[in-house]
């Protein structure tokens, strides 16, 4: 029988959606599961993103340009001026969500056995799509300890050698909800011009960030404008994630005339998803501040209720809807199935995402997991008292086998 | 700056959309185009797909499951039964078109630098996801001396070597119509056992099959079911090649589990698409035989239309809606080109795609075009007309500078 290819073999199964197994064991046996592993929004999508699909009146759903409508690519040119953005329709190509952006933004522009430099903890999908690619991460590890700033310049360049070709942030960061400040990001376009990088910008949660910070999108950057390569998605902002509309885009003419030819392997991306991200941009103004207020207040909500629980520590997120949060485990991957498999309190119990799988290091992130903050603020609070009583559960029987040996190293920081 | 990558360098234009900003300048100027370059049919989509969407009753457009929707996969597991081809929905993956499920198949089962059989001509893009799986196609010719039926197997064993992998066929055949016979799918069968390989099978035409003959699946072939990749899509058959819904299908659990760490990177196929799909599997029997006239009398009206234009050849196609015929011109390429930029006749021109870009070897198919009947028999008599005056307009020109160096080899075959 053929055997399956290296790269297949490579290929990490997704930390947020392995559990999914063992969540529908509890669920088949009457557990209900408060999902915090996945960043599916539970707000709905805007009504006139709904309406516009209502209202299709075709009667053929032919085929759409490979690069996407221009309409829509004229309205997400006019939307990414709010943002101080200056892009034409011609920027800009419509892709099958962020994912398909950022796959073919590697395969555009990495080699086999190039390297890209990633601040991890990262999305773990980036290195699904950079194996796909051929192409090697390389991380450089900010730490909970320092809420995740970007690590210094330093460490970047110890990693920089010849097959150095990139380098991809995620700003407002999943899964740690850092905001890269105007220091991080001057730094980063330094490294960018000094070696000759790509800069792969994924900032698809731009919409959610919650501090005075200013946001710094890759695109601000001045004199990198030729390496800069951003990905986005409509999906979180319009809680949409089904519909799989997504963009690449780069001033870089060659970038994107290769990344056409992918475009057009695959013929075109989603028609309908593209009508309801066209109109969804054109969503009432009190869309995006309802939504913004109800993840100011989870936010809050979870991560005051994190750091009551004892042993447990999450700094403050500045943006998106996450947090790697500490807790006091030695594996989390075995505490987190075990919730699923070993554990209810009141018929409940609750699916985090391990934070191992967004660490390349096999032996990183052991004791943190990545917290969604995607349900309304009376689940969250449920799901927290759920979640304590389940560490409560999980150290009594783990005491009475071992001792948790990374305990010294689960409690809060002094900072 | 930084450079591209190897791989976008190596990846063809799209034969099918490579002219098309010619098309674009000649509509700019007025001139009403005839398109028989692409595969997108003119026939409605069903009723019930299009109802299907106004009846959407969600508040979220959420992600759907990484594999499809279970009551998709149930319904195209009902619906391959009546093609006697046996399966579970744990078999069948959904994936965004079948272009997906070929890039997935070749990542999950292709190193770089394993090769392919395919005989040629043949859809172009299968070339483009080789490419980006780093695979390697070597072709064997078919020819339309012979209406394109199966090389000998002698040809294939030519091309056998420890690095070939698998064979890929499209049955019936775009671009050529042809439709394998049982002889022709047992040598396949046989080729597969002895050298233990993959065999792909593209087979989104089954419903387009105009002769007496049986359609036969690589699903219908035994003892190679661990070695068969099924690749499908709904697009062709219910006129809805936008919702980008396909399908990758295999016994083999090795591959399936390979192919699902792709799909899960991706996180999910489009949302709308699915439920489209699932609706319109249901269309009524009347959709499907409609269709089916409808393309049995376009197809007589366009063989018949080409075969009378002095110079041209058409074999007749046995399946899907495509024919490759010759033209008595040297290179089919420019005169593609020429019919957009240089020529009209009453205000009307037609675009055709150029059959070089469905063969590896550059020197082939030169006066070859393939032509889509999906437009209706009014229009497909007008573009005849349109094409027979092209052709006179454009050999008296060439005749002006050189002559046509294959007219001998243009005329009709003896057969």
């Amino acid at each position: 029988m053929p055997e399956i290819s290296q790269r297949a073999e490579l290929m990490p199964a997704s930390p947020i959606r392995k559990l999914v197994p063992l969540a529908e064991a509890a669920r088949a046996r009457g557990t209900k599961i408060y999902q915090l592993n996945i960043g599916q929004p539970d707000l709905p999508t805007p009504q006139v993103g709904l309406d516009a699909l209502k209202n299709i009146d075709r009667k053929i759903l032919e085929y759409s340009p490979s690069d996407g409508y221009r309409s829509l690519r004229e309205k997400l040119a006019e939307y990414y001026a709010q943002y101080q953005i200056n892009l034409t329709p011609e920027d800009i190509i419509v892709t099958a969500g962020g994912s398909e952006a950022v796959l073919f933004a590697f395969m555009s522009c990495l080699n086999p056995g190039d390297e890209i430099i990633v601040p991890e903890p990262a999305y773990a999908n980036y290195m699904a799509f950079a194996i796909s690619a051929g192409a090697i991460i390389r991380p450089v590890v900010s730490t909970i300890e320092q809420g995740f700033a970007l690590p210094d310049v330093a460490e970047f360049e110890k990693l920089i050698n010849e097959r150095t070709r990139g380098i991809l942030i995620c700003n407002p960061n999943n899964p740690t909800g850092y905001l890269y400040t105007r220091r991080e990001m001057n730094s980063i376009r330094d490294l960018v011009l000094k070696y000759d990088l790509f800069l792969f910008s994924d900032e698809v949660y731009r919409e959610f960030i919650y501090t005075g910070s200013p946001y710094i999108s890759a695109c601000h950057l001045e004199g990198i404008e030729q390496h800069v390569v951003l990905i986005d998605s409509v999906s979180k902002r319009y809680s949409e994630c089904g519909i799989r509309i997504g963009a690449l885009i780069s001033k870089n003419r060659k970038v994107r005339d290769a990344v056409m030819k992918f475009c057009q392997a695959r013929l075109s991306p989603p028609l309908l998803g593209q009508i309801v991200a066209e109109a969804s941009i054109d969503a009432p103004r009190s869309y995006g501040a309802e939504v913004y207020e109800e993840y100011i207040e989870r936010r809050k909500c979870l991560i005051d209720g994190l750091n009551r629980i004892p042993g447990v520590y999450s700094p403050i997120p500045m943006g998106a809807f996450y947090t790697v949060a500490r807790l006091p485990v030695d594996d989390c991957d075995a505490f987190c199935a075990w919730c699923l498999s070993d554990f209810e309190y009141e018929g409940e119990t609750v699916m985090l995402a391990p934070a191992s799988g967004f660490y390349t290091d096999p032996g990183l992130g052991r004791n943190e997991v990545r917290i969604a903050y995607i349900l309304c603020k009376e689940d969250l609070k449920r799901a927290l008292v759920v979640l304590a009583k389940a560490l409560e559960a999980y150290n009594r029987r783990t005491d009475n086998k071992q001792p948790v040996s990374q305990s010294s190293k689960a409690g809060k920081p002094d900072e």
